[in-house]
């Protein structure tokens, strides 16, 4: 595997691999890598690409009282796994490296940024797209893979490039979830044990109202309604948002006759996770 | 000459040229083609590379209250001319080839896009910075090639592509002039016998301006008042504004100790001309 923290290098180096007729892989992350990561890296290994790996703890999606400072980081750890799933190239910039200069341009996906994660977090999304179009422009990939943890970002990146006619394929890869339900995440390793214990009760209420769905619920408020219950009776999880949105644009539900979103996030003690299901449903006759 | 209006074809065609190592260009324009246009071309053609010219009347950059409507259009005059200049490949899209979905996502240069002409076209760079994002994803060239008849723009460009580490490198041509002046523009076959006429105070009062900066002003206010009290005297042309900024960010400006952009905006008639002109002063010892 090689790796660089240089743009200029990694221009060169995946230049290398384009004249050689190699389609590029991106899997940009945050590092802190856990098994979903290493799924999306496995999507990517699996189209025969050349598979970048980028590590960016990004200064502009987090706000002034968001975790910026205390967001985990272990970069040889993260070099260890990468190299060890076959990645070819580990592209590792620091904050001066992407930022050179202070940044007066923005790329926003408006109306998609503004519920949901977007709502309690101003200017996070702005921050992803932002930094994103930016590893799109250094690695200049064929195919980008995302976790659907985030299923707001992927939804909002696959609008950007759509709109900005970016040349490149993006996929969507499902929550990978411990055995227990829990959705894998970099800020997990700060739960405390009974923190964890309680945030399972996420993936199970989650779960549970795609059950009432099946069975024939219809109601987007009645099926937040349940969720918020569920939560608040079993946990200390402070609820941000339980909303059940619809799965292509988050355009607003109240009867649920197309695939929605259900999305939540939750506060245990200052750890923030966010977790969702789309559930799809069978058209009434 | 080749010509498309499909994205689909368009890159299918630089593709190839791509694959045999050959390096593109691209003058982005909206069409109504005059000298100035022309010689973007000519730089363009002597870099060596493969170049594509755009012709695309951009309705995200115009105002409700705008031109976008009587925008002057001559798609089958320009072919020729650009035909005849050597160009490889002209690409003019429909509104519904760039724009077939409602835009959400917009890519914005904050601080450069607020003065000058941005101050009373809100959005007006906005959607330049949006639709020129789109053509450079769609041509991916490695030079792009702009007029500094409109210098903001060209700055805000700059900027953007550095800022989003778009790769490829933007030129800037200087302004083209008439015999007597004027500088070249589109709109300028709105203008009658006499608005023409009475136009070239622009150009004579920058010339004058730029004279009075040699010869030792350094006050901006000073310019600007000067290049005002000649136009109002010496025409009926109605100031939108006439300032005098740094060169490289259009910071605000007191005394003139570096290069300076001066830059005005004047209505004759319905008609809205600008002009500018970079003036460099040896440091004062």
């Amino acid at each position: 595997m090689q790796r660089t923290a240089n743009i200029t290098e990694l221009r060169k180096l995946v230049a290398e691999k384009k004249r050689l007729g190699k389609a590029i892989a991106l899997v940009p992350t945050m590092g802190y890598l856990h098994r979903g990561h290493l799924t999306l890296i496995e999507n990517a290994k699996q189209t025969g690409a050349y598979v970048v790996v980028s590590i960016f703890v990004n200064p502009l999606q987090f706000g002034p009282n968001e975790d910026y400072a205390r967001y985990p980081r272990d970069l040889e750890r993260d070099a260890r796994l990468v190299e060890e799933a076959g990645v070819d190239l580990l592209f590792h910039p620091s904050v001066e490296e992407m930022y050179p200069q202070p940044m007066v341009t923005f790329v926003e996906v408006s109306q998609l940024d503004k519920v949901l994660c977007g709502a309690n977090r101003p200017g996070h999304f702005r921050g992803v797209t932002t930094v994103v179009s930016k590893l799109f422009h250094i690695v200049q990939p064929d195919i980008a893979f995302f976790g659907q943890k985030d299923y707001q970002q992927y939804l909002i990146i696959r609008r950007m490039v759509s709109d900005l006619n970016l040349p490149l394929e993006v996929r969507g890869v499902p929550i990978v979830r411990e055995e227990d339900g829990l959705a894998l995440s970099s800020r997990n390793v700060f739960l405390s044990a009974e923190q964890r214990q309680e945030a399972l009760i996420l993936s199970r209420s989650l779960r549970e109202a795609e059950g009432l769905i099946k069975n024939g619920e219809r109601s987007a408020r009645e099926i937040e309604e349940f969720i918020r219950k569920t939560i608040s009776r079993e946990s200390q999880g402070l609820v941000d948002y339980i909303e059940v949105r619809d799965a292509d644009d988050l355009s607003d539900v109240v009867n649920i006759e197309r695939p929605v979103l259900i999305a939540l996030a939750v506060r245990f003690g200052s750890t923030r996770l966010i977790d969702n299901k789309v559930v799809e449903v069978e058209p009434d006759v």
